[in-house]
């Protein structure tokens, strides 16, 4: 289907003047023969409002019921814009997450998207609706109310892009796209013009912060997204398999020109309060692993980066990342849990940071890890620990020397050119 | 089942604190051995804030969006007065009108209930769950959500109470009960103990007003209501038929021995700025009537009182009242259909109001209506029209006498005793 599904976010449809003007572009473009499908997140703050009356009454609410809460805020977003587009003559129809047949598994408050049953979908736009449809929201087979999770309307914004087989699934944020570092820090980031996906997944949080499942499902269904600000005519970041760029061009879906990204970095990432905790001397056989990790995800504890060294004697050390605020608990569990992992002893310290250079292929082409390292080296920045993607390299360092080594090296690599 | 309904209403609800005092005390019934099921209204202004929302978009909104936009309302109250319950230990679900199976017509803002598919409440309430209902709301054949009118919920929860043939349908409000007479205007006007069914038809906007479909379907599905506040533990008005109290007081449903109700007049009510028009000499033959309040009712025109004065020389006067604030628009619709109706002349006036007195069997009660006529004659207020039924007795009388006349009557007939 030729169709074009806009996600607008909850800044983007903040006000009841802001939803108007939603109304009044897409009549606009309606005019000039697009089809347009409009999936919304919830006013402003309104999901925040929500969440904190159900804080009011519980520390930890029922999910169950949290997610039929919080379903309320998009069903309002999506009401109102369906309202505006038919005050100016539009016809229009919203759908919440359950009439537009979004089935997820039961999940409550991280649900996953299982299939869309489009029929109700492919119906209404063939009576001549243009569909609001509540983001971030689905049912499972019981017909409970499931919510995928913060930032869950990209992913409802892509699945339904992709079950559509729509041309183009635009977000609708309040920044102008993606940047080759967090703009906050980095002055000078600049906008991308173009990403690929896999670029995309880690510079999520740069800008726009997508949901990172939103991006995934966009790759796996080759769904071209563009992310751009809804206060402006700029044009934003286009996230595509390079060699669909052309076709994008001549479809009329994108305007300018975009030359593929020459500079194989795309971006600088970097992330603070990280723990560093290894396990020295662990008894090297199957199954170590899942007796270190078992009980901490059990005691809800998010481990990141994971690095086992070389054995030695049939001893290995185990070393791995977590968030500070967790490093308590988890020097509790892993103490807890002494006899049977069999560690020689714990050696732990607090106040890292991870730094990143993010771009598809980066790994396979030379030169890139080097001038890396010695651009931190260079700048006296120590290097605790490196781990390696496709598409990422990263460096473990001191949280103090996060911002210096951000910028030295996003100014090395010319993201700011 | 041996089940009691409770509704909740918009103040009853109103803030985080008043839906954790609703939890207390629904847990100290059920530690006291009560099956409790809640039925509740969206909080405080809520319902008027979304309106407020829906208005800034447009005059007169999409009614399928405002139903779908109204309906969050309820849901958001119901989610967490379920998880205020929860966190004290109560098994608890919230479940939407849909969820509920409130299967209604799709007269949009003013739906009807045509059936409960009660398996899942009958369901959760078997797995153990005190069930909280959103009130209000439920959903056509399309699935697409419906509201039930102001007031809704409370014909959600007698609705509930007759598919589930509970015990009774407890309405918490925010006043004592149903009074003889407004006691914003009668200062002694009286909490009643019991009033009949067909009384509570007309004495339903004193003090708690509640939902005229929820008493007739109370009435015919023989569901005995209580209505009572929410701040005191004060008994509240039981409406019931008079041969089913003692059964009531044997299976413990209400603590006092009520009396039944002497004073066969129950209550007393006015209401102000009401237009008289009436149409002279009109042709009396089949089909009149018709001509004159079919173009009235697709203007919109809400006709109360008519009455129709006997033949003479097959003409007739017909009388009927309005609204004062639809008296230009009935005159102007009157004016353009005076070829077709064949009126000699429109005599109309302003500023008019009914005082009736209320009470099962009054019509055919000697000396009711005749105390009442000498009540208003003895304190110099003019009758201008007279209308009857069963329960009631009404008189059109000046604006400016009714809340002389409205005290004066309260008083003759001892309500204030």
């Amino acid at each position: 289907m030729d169709l074009i599904i806009r996600k607008y976010g909850g800044t983007s449809v903040g006000s009841i003047e802001k939803i108007k003007k939603i109304a009044q572009k897409t009549k606009y473009d309606i005019k000039n023969n697009k089809k347009i499908l409009i999936v919304v997140s919830a006013m402003g703050n309104s999901t925040d409002e929500l969440l904190e009356k159900a804080n009011q009454i519980s520390k930890s609410p029922n999910q169950r019921e949290l997610d039929l809460l919080m379903s309320s805020g998009e069903i309002i977003s999506s009401t109102l814009l369906s309202m505006a587009l038919q005050e100016i003559g539009i016809q229009s129809k919203s759908l919440t997450g359950f009439q537009a047949g979004i089935d997820t598994n039961s999940t409550y408050g991280q649900a996953e998207i299982q299939s869309i049953n489009n029929d109700r979908i492919i119906n209404e736009i063939k009576k001549g609706n243009t569909l609001v449809i509540a983001g971030f929201q689905g049912f499972n087979e019981n017909l409970e109310i499931t919510t995928l999770g913060r930032g869950g309307s990209d992913t409802t914004a892509v699945a339904i892009a992709a079950s559509l087989k729509a041309s183009v699934c635009e977000i609708y944020t309040d920044v102008k796209g993606i940047y080759t570092a967090d703009p906050r820090i980095v002055k000078n980031a600049k906008k991308l013009d173009f990403l690929a996906y896999e670029d995309m997944l880690e510079l999520a949080n740069f800008g726009a912060k997508m949901h990172p499942r939103s991006i995934e499902l966009g790759m796996y269904y080759k769904i071209p997204l563009i992310i751009k600000s809804s206060n402006d005519q700029e044009e934003g970041t286009l996230v595509c398999n390079s060699n669909d760029i052309k076709n994008l061009i001549n479809k009329g879906i994108i305007m300018n020109n975009i030359t593929e990204n020459r500079n194989r970095v795309s971006g600088v990432t970097s992330e603070g309060n990280i723990s560093k905790i290894t396990l020295k001397n662990i008894p090297d056989k199957p199954g170590i692993a899942a007796k270190v990790f078992e009980p901490l995800s059990v005691s809800g504890i998010n481990v990141d980066v994971i690095v086992q060294n070389i054995s030695n004697k049939n001893k290995t050390d185990l070393t791995f990342t977590i968030d500070d605020k967790d490093f308590d608990k988890t020097i509790k569990t892993l103490e807890k849990e002494s006899l049977k992992i069999k560690y020689e002893s714990i050696m732990s310290g607090k106040d890292y940071g991870k730094i990143s250079i993010i771009g598809s292929g980066i790994q396979n082409a030379p030169g890139y890890a080097a001038k890396f390292f010695d651009t931190l080296s260079k700048i006296n920045v120590n290097i605790e620990m490196i781990t390696t993607s496709d598409i990422r390299i990263t460096c473990l360092i001191k949280n103090e020397d996060l911002d210096k080594a951000l910028l030295k090296v996003h100014e090395v690599f010319g993201l700011d050119k």
